[in-house]
């Protein structure tokens, strides 16, 4: 077991990675408050992983929120599951929430452990790679508007994150795939040497090598450690973790939440950002073209769906959370390994690289 | 004017107390952060105060968002229509939010800048006198659910609290009395000199004399002032400003939430905590009678509606924030003017309190 510490003063809390982590239930029990534990997972993981995570809880007294499966039931309605289910439970101030799924659970019962009685201790077990290597990690939690993603939340820091990577055995492979976009995030805004061992070992990590999930888990958990440290509740350099993101979020939103997986967008809208990255002189055609071949390698979409036309994106886009009085700030990549959020593109350039995409 | 200041390092701020406020713009504009600005009102007060505040934010892209008015809609779902209205003007994350009313409004529009993109600026314009001496005060937000009050919400504190006196003239009598409730509530946990003026000018508070209100509102602002600052998460002594609140909060959620005021449940809620130390040989007859007394003064009610029987009365309490392992713990009166948090009291008393409220 590997262990990466977030290092956010009296907020801290570690990361265990490895294999065999759900069985191993005192990992668990030293950051459990009180005697009430809720499990928020989903209605594909409960019947794969649910019983084992209660076995190790034998002593506590547990209720179970088993909600649908797909990123369309992140909304405050299908939120309110979870709040009738703690007050049915009778939980008190002192529970603690458990996510058990993928990204969506972990950002709804994260949301849901900061606003229940105004805040209760929250427990993250990622199951899909994305949620490993980047949602359970930095206290982002939240849940969708139909205008916009992501735009109800919190800043909610969990006590700890338990990676078990044998949960991965039963992700299917578009999630892997699109976990893996997240990872190549990673490497374009500030860490090369990934970016290039991505290109040498794609294969190794397709076909699920342990030693190769357990190094890119450590890896991005390293990377987004020291960012959210540096700037926990994005007021600067964490915005860059965002690569991709604004142009993503408008594909989720435009296509229908659930259509396109999270990871799927973020893949287009990195090589959307490449794309404006070279309009404006950043990047040469051969290093946007070395983006899409290792977004290909990873067999992730790098072009946006048809049924988005560019005034329509470009609405969509208009609702991000890094606008600022008018202006929309997008995350770009001065050269490979170092992005940068900036508003200083033509209007006419954004749309060049919108249509070019499609 | 009179400023209160709350202290929370960073996230200080002042309550400015007097008439005629509204119209100082400046005062506002110290706080707002960005151009945009969403005023969260409800129906009654819309039609009274919405245009003298809306003519100081000439400068600033201004939306508004009327609620209906009553705690029975402090509710999640109509928390929805917030979003709903700061997403459909495309408000970034640079918004302030304003809220322009009693305790109801500035809960929902507090607990929506808490969410909305994660957290944006907020200002508390309160017009009610609860509102003024003790909601607006100190970051408590959120919303009701039907199985307890105020079970979803956040610690989120304001940019600065604006008390005009001058809108309390358009107060029904029912709420001015429900607010003095919360200003007895502050004698008899920590300020017997407070006790002891009320008692003596009562009449000049229900008169609405202005030196009386402003005397009033000052005060309890300091008090509330020193506890927040002392233990701004309610981890110790902020529990003691829930007297009478775990029976109050019983009698709402029993009666349905805006049957009874909320100063109304806590004024019986503080006649229970009343007899309940007495009981355990705290208090004298005499400093019981004297609370029912001044409660009466106040026009307030000191006995529990007989709708909710004894059983269903602890089964309502049973739902409460103070509730620790099941433990049920209230806020007591050792002698009048020092409150303590206790669970030290058999099970036969408390049934006992409460079939004598009855």
């Amino acid at each position: 077991m590997i262990t990466v510490a977030i290092d956010l003063q009296e907020r801290s809390y570690p990361i265990y990675i490895g294999c065999g982590l759900l069985a191993q239930s005192h990992l668990l029990a030293a950051h459990i408050t009180g005697s009430e534990v809720a499990i928020v997972t989903n209605e594909t993981i409960a019947p794969l992983y649910l019983d084992q995570l209660l076995k190790g809880l034998k002593g506590y007294r547990c209720a179970e929120v088993i909600l649908p499966d797909g990123e369309q039931y992140k909304t405050l309605e299908i939120l309110t599951q979870v709040f009738d289910a703690l007050l049915t439970a009778t939980f008190s101030r002192r529970c603690t929430l458990i996510a058990l799924g993928g990204g969506v659970i972990g950002d709804m019962a994260g949301f849901a452990a900061a606003c229940y009685q105004r805040g209760v201790a929250f427990i993250q077990i990622p199951t899909t790679l994305l949620a490993q290597v980047d949602s359970s990690v930095g206290g982002k939690t939240g849940v969708n508007h139909p205008l916009g993603k992501n735009m109800i939340g919190a800043f909610y820091q969990p006590r700890c994150v338990l990676a078990d990577t044998d949960t991965l055995n039963t992700l299917d492979d578009r999630q892997l795939w699109a976990g893996i976009a997240e990872i190549i995030k990673y490497g374009l805004i500030r860490d090369l040497e990934l970016l290039t061992w991505l290109e040498q070992h794609m294969d190794q990590l397709l076909a699920r090598e342990s030693s190769a999930l357990r190094y890119v888990i450590e890896r991005s958990c390293h990377n987004k450690a020291e960012i959210v440290a540096a700037d926990e509740r994005e007021s600067g350099i964490r915005a860059t973790l965002n690569l991709g993101h604004t142009f993503g979020h408008a594909i989720e939103t435009g296509m229908g939440y659930g259509t396109w997986l999270h990871g799927e967008a973020v893949a287009v809208g990195m090589a959307m950002a490449a794309d404006l990255s070279q309009r404006l002189g950043w990047l040469s055609t051969t290093e946007v073209n070395r983006v899409i071949r290792l977004l290909e390698q990873a067999r992730l979409p790098t072009r946006a769906p048809q049924a988005i036309d560019a005034a329509r994106f470009l609405e969509l886009m208009a609702v991000d959370k890094k606008v600022i009085d008018g202006q929309l700030r997008l995350v770009l990549l001065k050269e490979l390994g170092h992005a940068v959020v900036s508003n200083d593109f033509a209007p006419h350039i954004l749309e060049a690289t919108i249509k070019n995409a499609r």
